[in-house]
């Protein structure tokens, strides 16, 4: 369908609201809508197989066959691609006198989520920048693991639960090391099981300058930087929660179901709820218009681009979403650097989840774009080439990749290629500095910078190419997963009292409430919020 | 469609041989045909994802995701099977007396062909036999190898050519061995590239007893038992032969690739090319229409049924088509037993390849159905489980699996269950001995002696249900393959040269053509024929 078509949709019901608000509560319509809405995105380029990988620079069998190697959109680019210097481009991410341009209401919860959830699948290779860990699926990694063998050391092999400990009246992941043995210099693992969980150059890494009385507390979870941020320990430990709360409940229903049985089940339930967050929560708030996606059932499948799924580098980079996090965190009357908020089991136990999550649901994220990035990002990292930034490995990874320019993509994704910076961005200053860069030439815009430039469509929290690719990339990974699809997704698979969990949820909030203390005080929204939400 | 109205089709084009031929040369109509059939085939079940693998009776992550567990159509059967003695059902495929039931005009070259392209994908795990070590496409594996490290060895890495050697001016796969100091007791290999191309354990298993003559002499090829027939060396060799060639014309117009690059693309068009065959020349051979089979380029990708291929039990159960072996193979005026006729390199060698081809285009393969397998099958093997004879573990792989019985997987492939032994199959010897094995309950009749047993209709060479399960999987996966997508089946994929060596390959007989001495003398078919074929 045509895009001006969707414009003047969007404009209408961006103005009024009403609209989208009785359009989600119409069944037929919201699911109608939905599927519009989906197939306009993920027929916007050409379906799976792709012919190119970063495998090789043309089409070899391994990059039509092992994603180990990460996937691409577009062949790289051909020739002198007249690139600005690097750390000038870096640049115009960074914010103005560390001076924050909120979101319209996007709430911090959100980019808690969006980071947890990202993680588990956009996983660069780390050894080799061109080559992914990812199982490309939406699979709770965060919580199982990426293996079976992993999943197991997780496992506590009763009731199909997973390992936990309880503090305060209160259920968490358990911890990684032996508390009272650990130091910085001396790492204790608190069982043979978890020092197997994950390589120990992994976690070299990752808790590369942690202080001891943080390190010491780190939790065991599916991931190696599961502890890396507030957000992060919040959402596993919630999963961790649902899934050990679900397998109480399969137990009563099912008495003779052994370990393994239950533990299978609630993970087929678990993953279909995150799904469920996924679309009807969190992919719906991507725009302002208050309307819940609900694609209808059995719909994907019978769509060309329902297809295994393989994630592009494209997606992992668009996904960069770092102007997202704020200057400070504010929880209650104080005020966080993110420092503190990152690897910092002890503040969330001093809290607990419920407080933490309320207060990232009442403050906004930061707007997706330039000219928004926490300093934290520029500074020179510890380890890699050249003490690089966060930021400038950001860019530099697309630059090896030889990415294509901005209207290239545009291109491929079927939208008309802009012919002037005036139509990229209104922003008088982007404009001038973008032109300057770029010798005034659209074509030679990278894709990285236009992405990010652009401007956002009324209501939308991204810009319009970005939209368009992380709604391709995102609505054909997430409905193509094997527990949604029409022989797979039944009673059988779940059990009867797991569909009704599945059915009961459709938003992040629900899952909370079912476990956190005082959940009538509690707020999980995805939107900024002031008051409690009657749920 | 109903089954109904093909019956009468077939019988049709079966009774009018001409109407098979016609339809054949006008390329529409061809096509047109094509697509029903082969939709007619790929919707009889399912579609892919399948809730149920090998990993466990019940849906689990694992069963969805992890394709090393061998797929499987149907779950578990419940409750006791009633299953008669495991020697008594084996004997059913026995041959009487020794005689052989000749296929109408299937050739010897069929049964070859067969072997070597399916053990490129049916790949048990022999130390754990709910597993598999298939990579589940058709990728001639044969010749490159399973994976990377393995086709970096075969690699001349030169001009993208596969290693090789001249044997009186031929072109053949080099030896594994160093022929001079290799023993019995002590393996020498050719190089230290040769000594890591495969596992020591299956090594010692494929050359479990093969006399030292022909030990020495083994061809490095891409998987291990790449020796194990006249056959299989036949099919290597003429492929290697093709890639090389291949390699020469992608060079003469492409002088600034590299080796890496002509490599690869002599790959992508080689792989194509045994599709083709495999579609075209081979699948059309599955019955007696003189029909070929040539679907709509893209038509696969818009169907349902255009799923990433999972190879399932079934179809690795349904494959041991060992009643087409013959007593014996005749060479010209020579008969071969079929010991001769297995790891023998010396043989090949002596006669050449072309010699081989004509001999086994000439000969009739046995008719696959019960009462028709060679003893070769029934002799205690000198491994495994209590030395059981090739067709005891077979069928005993079905029992461990709890293979449902022939009814269910009728109802599942859309055929209505049968209601007496009758209904089965017309020879009444059979009926009478099915009906005592089976207590004349058709409901267990087993599914593996069920789709041997089952009358062939008429112009097949299968019985009926086996017709609609091979179809099913064969097209399947041979139209899934990634190099015939849309968006990668181009000139960018394989050169001008490649794919004018891809249109002119419609057949078998056009790659043997291309690679043999005085091919003019040469006969290539799968249909037994007795004179020269004129191309």
């Amino acid at each position: 369908m045509d895009d001006f078509f969707f414009q003047i949709v969007f404009r209408l019901v961006n103005r009024f609201p009403w609209i989208g608000r009785i359009a989600s509560r119409i069944p037929w319509l919201r699911r109608l809508i939905s599927d519009i809405f989906v197939n306009w995105q993920a027929y916007a380029t050409n379906p799976r197989p792709r012919p190119f990988s970063m495998a090789s620079p043309y089409t070899t069998w391994q990059s039509l066959t092992d994603r180990t190697f990460t996937g691409r959109h577009l062949p790289e680019a051909e020739g002198d691609q007249n690139l600005p210097n690097l750390e000038r481009v870096v640049n115009l991410w960074k914010r103005k006198e560390h001076k924050e341009i909120p979101s319209v209401d996007t709430s911090i919860l959100f980019s808690f989520f969006a980071q947890w959830f990202t993680d588990s699948f956009l996983r660069t290779d780390f050894r080799d920048r061109r080559k992914n860990t990812s199982n490309h699926e939406i699979d709770l990694c965060q919580i199982y693991g990426l293996r079976e063998e992993v999943t197991y050391r997780l496992r506590l092999k009763k009731d199909g639960k997973l390992k936990y400990q309880i503090i305060d009246g209160e259920m968490y992941p358990p911890f990684l090391f032996n508390v009272e043995e650990t130091t910085q210099g001396n790492w204790v693992f608190a069982s043979e099981e978890f020092e197997k969980l994950h390589p120990r150059f992994a976690l070299d890494f990752v808790f590369n300058n942690v202080p001891e009385e943080r390190l010491k507390r780190m939790f065991a979870t599916g991931l190696e930087h599961g502890n890396s941020s507030i957000g992060y320990t919040i959402m596993n430990t919630i999963m961790l929660r649902e899934h050990n709360r679900i397998c109480d409940l399969l137990k009563e229903t099912h008495s003779q179901w052994d370990d393994e049985r239950l533990f299978q089940t609630a993970r087929n339930v678990m993953i279909v709820l995150l799904i469920q967050v996924v679309l009807k929560d969190y992919v719906s708030r991507f725009t302002q218009f208050n309307f819940t996606l609900d694609p209808t059932p059995g719909m994907a499948e019978k769509q060309r681009w329902y297809r295994t799924n393989w994630i592009s580098l494209e997606f992992n980079l668009l996904y960069r979403w770092h102007s997202m996090v704020p200057e400070h965190y504010l929880v209650g009357n104080n005020s966080y650097t993110l420092d503190e908020f990152r690897n910092n089991i002890p503040l969330v136990m001093h809290y607990g989840i419920g407080s933490l999550i309320t207060a990232a649901s009442t403050q906004k994220a930061g707007r997706i774009g330039l000219y928004n990035t926490h300093g934290f990002f520029f500074d020179p990292l510890p380890f890699g080439t050249e003490n690089q930034s966060v930021m400038a490995r950001t860019i530099e990874m697309g630059r090896q990749a030889k990415l294509r320019s901005f209207n290239d993509y545009r291109e491929a994704f079927s939208m008309p290629r802009l012919r002037s910076f005036e139509e990229l961005t209104s922003d008088a200053e982007l404009q001038r500095e973008l032109k300057e860069l770029y010798h005034d030439r659209i074509d030679d815009l990278e894709w990285q910078v236009g992405i990010f430039a652009e401007d956002h469509d009324e209501g939308f929290s991204l810009g319009r190419l970005m939209v368009r690719m992380v709604g391709y990339d995102a609505f054909t990974h997430a409905l193509t997963n094997p527990l949604v699809s029409t022989y797979v997704h039944n009673e059988a698979t779940f059990s009867k009292i797991g569909q009704l969990v599945i059915e009961e949820t459709n938003s992040l909030a629900d899952i909370v409430q079912r476990n956190v203390k005082d959940s009538d005080k509690v707020v999980a929204s995805f939107k900024t919020s002031t008051r409690p939400s009657v749920n």
